[in-house]
């Protein structure tokens, strides 16, 4: 499967073996997975699910929740299943909401497919791998871009209406965030604790207004914010067709902000005012791929054997 | 407010000024909490609640499903609220469970308790800090083991049924391993993954028996398993009254099990015969307290005045 960028342009050519692969994984998630995956669709999508066990339902009379689509960025690693196993439980308490998992990867990965799938969260998996040119860099890297702006290309061609928020699948996130963030008309902002020397990025409001923001690193940015620490809706998004993340590492977020054009001044304050922590930027430790032990033939026939299956051993 | 240690016994002299402050707490959270604690209780017990609000139903012809006894060792750190926050979101999507949070500390946590109250999980919070003895000690600290002896404790006095399961604040749970433990007979092991550079902690299970244990540090251990990698039944515990766990780092799995006197052979193996991985032992990186910049007079009258109250500023 081979897998191009072009500029800006994300072209995802996917031969016939990865359309027989998907169509065997819906086939394999029968019986809580709903596929939607059409033969043009699966150029950018591998496949998604609308099935949801634990869903909530819409209280008589009420209006319709606007959907939160929540995009987050994924890569392959030891701690990856864990991650977005938390995660996935922390959004399974969400109603409305669409889960976009970007891996970075070429080939799609059977065990993040069938994690998601199980989780019944309606969700799409797109494969978002980072380009060459910026993999191959000595200095930091650009983490996560190709992963969101492949969800923002996904959404102006499938949504209209929402709110969208990326949530690294590092993050810890209460779930009163997503009711807070449900109602952006345009950006919204919040605090986010455990981020830089501050252990806090935050605007600072005086009387209701803007006055500044806070956050242990500036770097004459013109948003100094943490990626958790803001949402913007859909139709906004729509109004700036230019809108885009660029290649940066550092100055993800105030590219993308300056961007989607908005004033500080406009950015409406969520959680109660940017009084309340509901998100942190809380880091989980790597662990090295796993020691081989575990081939060794005096566990042939054992358990072991299935377990393996699921591990990332070392080279 | 002084709290002593007494041999294995522990007493807690919570004076007038600590029954005050409970009342306090249970006003406060009057719209979803409710509270059960009378000044006898208060000795032991801070506060526990039994509403819930995303409580499943029991289906209608089922068998009651037995009780799960989570026992959640914490400290205070800055990582605190957002691990449990991740935990207790977990938590929320199993029924029939009770969370006992024992804290390494002798004056109750207002942070904590009121984000327990509002979970709606029900749950007891307990004060159980470490002796001093073990506390000032130069070599490796037996953490968490005045938390989960406080908690056998507890549950003595009020359970005759049901599972309990040693659930640390910073792994991660996917919540099938709840439904895998809460039919434990005895005791109950399955696989725990990101343990030693092994990666993975498990019994070896060949043939439907157990085989052998599968862990990176053997240490001469009995049952070389991880705290996250067995539970067992109320009633198998009321059968051993001098059941407890050892101040002794690093074994205090092998020394609590071998006090069940359980034989490896008599274990019972879950999670599809030890085949699937449900928990994992992931680290959260531990942050140092935040800069004090946040007090700079500057910001008066800013919403930083509030976010200050939640923060652990540096010494």
């Amino acid at each position: 499967m081979a897998m191009r960028w072009s500029g800006r342009k994300l072209v995802l050519a996917i031969g016939g073996s990865m359309i027989s692969f998907t169509i065997f994984l819906c086939l394999l998630n029968s019986i809580s997975f709903s596929c939607h995956c059409e033969e043009k669709e699966v150029r950018e999508v591998l496949c998604c699910s609308d099935s949801r066990p634990i869903k909530k339902q819409q209280g008589e009379g009420e209006l319709p929740q606007p959907t939160i689509y929540v995009i987050t960025p994924t890569y392959k690693r030891m701690e990856q299943i864990p991650e977005l196993t938390r995660l996935a439980q922390t959004l399974m308490h969400v109603p409305n909401l669409h889960w976009i998992v970007g891996d970075d990867t070429s080939e799609p990965n059977r065990h993040i497919v069938e994690y998601l799938s199980q989780t019944g969260i309606p969700h799409t998996y797109l494969l978002t791998p980072m380009p060459k040119q910026y993999r191959t860099r000595s200095k930091a890297l650009p983490k996560g871009v190709a992963n969101r702006n492949a969800g923002l290309k996904w959404l102006r061609k499938h949504a209209t209406q929402g709110v969208v928020y990326f949530a690294d699948d590092d993050n810890t996130y209460d779930i009163r965030i997503f009711e807070e963030i449900r109602r952006t008309k345009r950006v919204s902002a919040f605090p986010v604790g455990l981020v830089t020397s501050y252990g806090l990025s935050t605007p600072v409001v005086k009387n209701g207004s803007f006055f500044d923001w806070y956050d242990g690193w500036r770097g004459g940015r013109k948003f100094p914010v943490d990626m958790a620490g803001f949402a913007f809706s859909v139709p906004y998004l729509l109004q700036k067709p230019k809108a885009i993340m660029p290649y940066k590492a550092g100055f993800e977020e105030d590219g993308f902000l300056r961007s989607l054009q908005i004033d500080p001044k406009e950015v409406e304050f969520l959680a109660d005012g940017c009084t309340k922590i509901y998100v942190w930027h809380t880091k989980t430790r790597p662990n090295k791929p796993s020691k081989k032990t575990i081939l060794n033939t005096k566990y042939d026939g054992t358990n072991l054997r299935q377990l393996q299956k699921d591990m990332i051993l070392e080279m």
